[in-house]
């Protein structure tokens, strides 16, 4: 029973033969179905917990369990450290995806989930997009343009019409460097003030570092009256990026309601001020369609069942690519009623 | 950045290089002094939760983190399977064990943890037992004799003298094959009847797969007025190894309170009936030389602060000697603004 383990060179060469767009489609076509069926007698998902790091080393170490029954455990680890660009030029969310087969508990497959949480989250937003924004040609004004910006802007651009992306950082640089990162797109992507962004939109997405305590991310004083919001910087209790006034108005639509109430912009709501949650509100086409009318809210705090459904397809086409390196980590093919079977002459007559 | 991989061989080739006997006692000494000194304070442990696995494939699924604040968080993945052996021929609990840095959230190791978990916990018991079992020469009962019994049985024979070793298990050949499995100690193994364990023993392991419902593992009806009880097998809500009415008479100390209420003997008893936890009482001499004298229990649900030990321990030798393999798992050395930094010609132009 080996453990395949997937490096970020795996996933470099997945892109390179699979094609970015490709994977992305097939990414957003699975979550799609997978928030569309998403049953939680057979999947288990609680909210995610973890250890909150005090200064100097702010962040948020938290692990992400989902367990599908009689098959198979999921569990990323996740951690959020703004200081890292800053610090150690790595990236603000590093994480790890480990699978478990479910009959024997054997640590199947590891892999880096720096780069599928990033495309995960894009095409949590695309799904979103897909089902609570007009049709294009769209605008999109993106606010916090990190790591995160270059999937939620190329996967929100599989799904929608996107004819100009307005791109707002509180580093200048961060969103004048947006369109060269995202040259492969051929999309218009103009850094721009605030107002600007917010005044042009009928797409935001809000994925920012804001700190707990911080001031909103947006004004939200002049939006369009059908935009669409994906707000995807909420990932511990305390931080928020919206302006309570845009949430009461809008259509407030979480992606996984018991963890949004405890880390997502529905920390500060009432239950009645909070909307369906994306798995519901598939299902309710009347309100889909008011939905694209009005103001809504993606409130997306990053659910596990997201880190299946990529876990899953990353596992897979590597599989089918004959990517990875298999390693024999556990101690299991031993015997398995001594832990000292370990051939040594020390220890000899102790196999069983 | 790398992560360390620590395979099972690894382990081998520690235990090789390192001494099983020295290994051992490192451990319980360093376990000793984790125990002394934790404080909550600077250490984080929660009571671990996870997933339990319906039947067929009954078992238990858990996370149990541990953060210490401004180091490292530990993270070990444990499942308890019964049926592993039978079916598959590998052992009950299966494990890996994870270490972040916490200062960047990045994977620094991952490990097994089969082999660290037989290890501790055998270790744990011998801190247990040197502090509340009277001093040797001493007879030791083994109530379930598999994979866990055999660390159980070599770790107090470090710090007590153990004369002789009664063994039983439902499976006869399973405490026939005992003595074989702990042929280096050279300590005189018998397998017996539950009656000639119980009736002979200073101290008494339970180390079994009850299952929830099952009656308790001993009768404890004739026990030495001095016995040492540690009960290791309670490991999920409903899951008991002892009768009640031992426990009544008994001081039952467990290794962590939080977690021994859920999961533990102390499930069933009011806080008034429970003892000081194992870090508490080893800073009560008075109690602990009572203790001594009368029964006392040890609720050894299995603590990630044991594994954070272990854990450090298997990594610092296993640096000192070179072992393991370096991967780079994590999408971390390329930009940090970017997931497609990935140097594929299709996504040119998207280096920031």
């Amino acid at each position: 029973m080996n453990t395949l383990i997937l490096t970020h060179k795996d996933m470099a060469t997945l892109v390179a033969t699979v094609g970015h767009h490709q994977l992305m489609d097939a990414l957003i076509q699975e979550l799609e179905h997978a928030f569309q069926t998403h049953d939680t007698k057979t999947n288990e998902i609680p909210a995610r917990s973890g250890f909150l790091f005090p200064k100097p080393d702010y962040g948020v170490l938290e692990w992400m369990p989902s367990h599908r029954i009689q098959q198979d455990v999921t569990v990323k680890t996740v951690v959020f450290h703004p200081s890292n660009p800053s610090r150690y030029g790595i990236p603000t969310v590093m994480a790890t995806i480990a699978k478990y087969d479910v009959p024997s508990g054997h640590l199947a497959a590891l892999m880096d989930g720096v780069f599928p949480t990033a495309l995960r989250t894009g095409a949590a937003s695309a799904v979103a997009s897909k089902h609570l924004a007009r049709k294009g040609p769209l605008n999109l004004a993106m606010i916090g343009c990190g790591f995160q910006s270059v999937t939620q802007i190329h996967a929100i651009s599989r799904v929608l019409e996107i004819e100009k992306v307005y791109a707002y950082d509180i580093i200048p640089e961060r969103a004048k460097s947006l369109q060269e990162r995202l040259a492969f797109l051929n999309i218009e992507i103009t850094a721009a003030d605030l107002a600007t962004c917010e005044a042009n939109a009928d797409i935001i997405c809000t994925a920012t570092s804001a700190a707990i305590g911080d001031p909103p991310v947006i004004e939200a004083q002049h939006l369009s009256p059908w935009c669409h919001i994906n707000a995807i910087g909420s990932d511990m209790p305390g931080k928020l990026e919206l302006p309570r006034h845009i949430l009461e108005q809008a259509l407030v639509v979480p992606d996984f309601l018991e963890q949004a109430r405890i880390e997502g912009e529905c920390q500060r709501l009432e239950p009645s001020e909070i909307g369906p949650s994306l798995t519901e509100i598939l299902h309710q086409p009347e309100r889909l369609a008011q939905a694209k009318q009005g103001i809504s809210v993606f409130d997306s705090t990053g659910f596990a069942l997201e880190d299946q459904v990529v876990a899953d397809l990353v596992y897979r086409l590597a599989t089918e690519h004959g990517l990875g390196q298999k390693l024999q980590i556990e101690l299991l093919d031993q015997d398995p009623f001594n832990p000292y079977a370990m051939g040594i002459p020390a220890l000899a007559g102790s196999r069983a």
